[in-house]
């Protein structure tokens, strides 16, 4: 009898799979730099806040901005919608649980106005804040003249999964190479979790890549679809094809770890597991200055396979200030994310984002639920 | 002393224990083509009603049909055993807990009727509907002339365990190699669930396999006796038996994972691990027309090793189609299995069941229990 | 720097974590022939009861001897304490949770009667049932010989941890092949685990080993002394000690595996990984007949690095019969577990216990908490 | 294309993910030596009390001595800021739950007042006890001298990760090999986990290394930074260091495992694993004799990046005695941890600790919750 093929199957891991090893020299967090880099924009913070509804509007650029991050206005959401969406936020917070659904999918309904758009971004940009705007891929071709008429700064295509070629017959598929041509922006697109499909994306000469689809176990995608990866593996497969990229071009393209974040180990973990930045929607949604006003909600696209929009509420824990930059009021881990990267950088020996990349890390038993007083440290 | 000798054992993996890896390209869900073919008959949507009394009946067959799919039914339940099977479900359906263990072992102890088993195949066919009809192989001889003679369209011989070579002191094996010669439908035997055991099955010239045995972790099978195989691995080894009798004969004989579905995403692992098609019960048994009206039972003779017959509340939550075709009205992937499926080709960039047996997937980790308001997607 | 040298270590696994693969050959159960052989002594179900005054006295030996299998009656239990055991059985069954520790305590702190040792015996034998004796190997040597003139038929010599070679300053250590020499039945000796410790003590000449240590993830010595390997691995390491053990002296010495059961498919797992017999309690005395009245406790010796005696309750399921040979009343498997075995050999295509050693087994996802309904199988 | 170049994961154990193989041979635990060597030191138990306010005072520490093991009086902590630590331990215990926070960040900013080290070590010293004191990196060059001039016996310098190289703006490193010249003592450090990391601290000269960093999978490291190595492998890896060392300059430097102890059988795995002594503080801390009353709280001091300290109840359950030597009065394992660690060495077949270092273990599959009736012995 024949050797039996069997299919061969990888082994992955997410954020609560792993753990990072320290380093065998240690330095002080004060000296660290973290920073971004992005075609041209650097930034002093390497997080992204993520291009929803209940985190980001103008004001959050803004303020995200300021900090030293980079927040991303979702230009198919209900800033482009409406002229007054702080109205229609109060009302999804304040709607009964009964009432949401239809409330949302009404919501959303409204027609997107162009004039918002170029409105929107002017807000942000007369303050000298960077913007960045994001789009699905079917709008591109609509909404990017748009945006870069208004000087955005940055242009987002992103989807669930978004490839380098995409085949349609209602649509010809977007091509990247040529939107890149036609926009004088620094484009970044996702999301993608292969190493292949990373590598093919950079090749069309964006500037940056989102990774991350299905992250976490119980995402809605790896429910319904059985598609997903885990985010350290994605993020380490990914880098690999960053690296392969920069060995054939000379070309640093930076990647973008996104979604499943629940704390400040889980951005550290990403960083060894190679991000170059990492984009965040829910810790930042417990914002008090959240648009979300406490509650958070999924901006995918009604679709006859996806569950329609839920809103969930998750509560108000501190200001953006310190969620990001500390100092922190809880103790979960979910607050003072800064402060959280570079103790672990110090932690480990390293100075920059990129030589986390190369920090061991290790296959960790996950966690438990057994209690935690035998885990309080002497030291 | 001599090296010693340790039995080895290889890893095995269930639905929830895997994920899907997105494509290099993405293609429109409505550019795929999900066809199953088995022996002449081709079925627009990959999906088998599983012969249970509580999904099955001839209505049931004729509208799985008209979707596009198929039912089976079962020729040692209840619909031949009585003139009127509707009366007895209701009976079922009402029974309080306390009476409901006498009551299935009454109704199932009334004898077979020969001229019912014509009956039931004559109402489906005369529609114009596909007829498949399933026996256990102990009962095959003597029920298989009757299906031929009533112009089933395919015949289904299945046990919890089903080899090509039966050994008993009380009664002869069926040989598939002879069955095959005395009928002149397309016979499909399960179940198995090993390399092996699959190859020797096709080698007897049959036109399908069911794979599976003892799928979930929690299943009687397992529980009691210990047997069985989780269905990613059952049906990625019995899919490298199915390439494998292609290379040696030319032929491709179709494998048919049956058991352990719960959601979309269970079906699209299933294809992606080699499945042709998929049989379901349970998830259909939720539909408003299934017959056993919100309640569930399993099929399998009582055995003095075997738990008695066990009815279970599965409620209703939706048509049939809405199960099938959607639109999905609960979000936890349960209904639209085929959007699902054509869903999850797109992202993969494969546009038939046979490409998506080469997409790649990796073990990753069990659903956890933690919350789940940080998956909520910004695309 | 050279390369660390690393701590290697081998991965177990327990009853749980793996499933067995059915054949590609069917057998009916009734053409399986279990039989179990020891030194002479051939039983017709692989099923020995262990020596726990819950579970085993003079009435269950009898029992269970006519039954086809073997019991265990520990020669320094209550049985050979006591004139009346069943007055003491009767207080342990009725003491309340806070009397319980002091009762077990004072109840086994009685001088063991040597004139019940031969009386216990003796009522065993008389009506032709075959008698099984245990001690712990520090009285061995005070009990062997009275076991013998009592016309014991199996002496067994039981302790958590027996090795062949045992080092003390208070006494010499019990020498196996000595002690062989000394009274003229079988010895069986255990607990063991390894390949190693299972082949020296096969080459003392015994008759038989019982294998476990530390059964099942939460028993008390894995958590108080960190000691144990799962029963699959135990069981399959010893297996591989005996089939070595046979190869250089051409002798089958059996091996039985001792602790963790469950339900009839952690037996069935059991013989596939190589157990020849097996040891079971806690199923037993669940039994109507059992002499624990529906509670259960430990046989350890209070040990300061020990837990003390606790009792628990376990309530009745039905008959010893019934537990053994079925029918089964209830549906979690613990009850025909002679027939689970039967069947589980018929799914494997085997006729015998040392066929089904030779059968594949995978290493499976362990039990989820999930719901059952969609295991209901429909063949 | 290239082959892509993934990072790598190693895989690691904790305690609860691994079981110690017993021996071919087995000893009385009488026979067993379990003496600790550290440079001229040797202890008769190899079990250190961590340098927390909730365990470690002066009584303690003479206490521990008495008993053969060693405490570790922290320099930073209550002991040395109040004349009358008493007073403000009692205020800790009655202080409410919303009172806590503040308490313990209020009593924790006063001075530490150096004659108040001279005066504890020396109240430590005058009796004839081994003083063993810790100070964090950043204070040791202030008040290794003191410790020095009032004759302390061994010094540690201990935070969460020390490396033999720190890197800092604001002062200039620890060089150990220069501490290791200015003080008379002994030097341990601490802590570390990787074999590098571990090398390089021992060829810095000192007297024994710390090992654990997250140990435990919820610890607080591992949540907020993602740092941390599980300590079953953190010990395997620093072991190795430590016989690298050993080969390389023919000096044993010993490791002590520090942290995640929960029970016996934790510690007999840590010394299987490669541990020369452990340090615990929490099992110790539920002594009635605990400076903690019931109350145990973590010695981190105030970061940004990582949780205020929390005071967590954990319960007294015995006399210190009974803790490390029995008799246990529990049956969790959490008692005569010292009974456990002989009886474990007696299963194993070895004599000393260092021997222990050779046995086996395997990964074991982690604990159930299930119920555990049947795990009881017979033997």
């Amino acid at each position: 009898m024949a050797t039996p093929q069997f299919k061969q199957l990888r082994h992955s891991y997410g954020f609560d799979d792993v753990a990072i090893v320290p380093g065998d020299v240690t330095i002080n967090p004060d000296q660290t730099n973290i920073d971004f880099k992005v075609e041209g924009f650097t930034f002093s913070i390497p997080v992204i806040a993520s291009a929803m509804d209940a985190v980001t509007d103008v004001n959050f650029a803004i303020l995200m901005s300021k900090l030293g991050g980079l927040a991303v206005l979702n230009l198919e959401g209900l800033q482009t919608r409406y002229d007054n969406p702080q109205a229609i936020l109060s009302q999804i917070a304040q709607a009964s649980d009964a009432e949401i659904t239809p409330l949302l999918q009404k919501v959303y309904s409204q027609p997107i106005k162009e004039n918002l758009i170029a409105e929107r971004i002017q807000a942000i940009k007369k303050v000298g804040a960077v913007c960045a705007v994001s789009v699905a891929p079917a709008n591109t071709k609509r909404f990017a003249p748009i945006a870069a008429e208004a000087k955005a700064d940055i242009f987002i295509v992103q989807s669930t999964v978004t490839s380098a070629r995409h085949i349609s017959k209602s649509y010809r598929g977007l091509i990247f190479s040529e939107l890149r041509k036609s926009i004088p922006m620094p484009i970044i697109v996702g999301n993608c979790v292969s190493y292949s499909a990373c590598l093919e994306l950079m090749r069309t000469g964006i500037a940056g890549v989102l990774v991350g689809v299905g992250p976490g176990a119980a995402c809605t995608t790896r429910e319904v679809l059985g598609v997903g990866v885990p985010q350290i593996t994605a993020t380490m497969d990914c880098a690999a094809a960053r690296d392969e990229y920069q060995r054939e071009s000379g070309k640093y393209v930076p990647i973008i770890t996104d979604g499943g974040f629940r704390k400040g180990g889980h951005l550290c973990k990403a960083f060894a597991a190679g991000a170059d930045a990492v984009m965040i929607g829910s810790i930042l949604a417990q914002a008090k200055e959240a648009p979300g006003l406490g509650y958070h909600w999924g901006m995918s696209h009604p679709h006859p396979a996806h569950p329609r929009r839920t809103r969930i509420k998750v509560g108000t824990t501190g200001s953006r200030e310190q969620i990001l930059i500390g100092p922190a009021s809880v103790t979960d881990g979910s607050q003072n994310l800064v402060g959280a990267v570079r103790t672990a950088l110090g932690i480990c020996g390293v100075r920059t984002i990129q030589e986390m990349h190369k920090v061991e890390m290790v296959v960790a038993p996950s966690i438990t639920t057994e209690g935690k007083w035998w885990q309080l440290s002497s030291h």
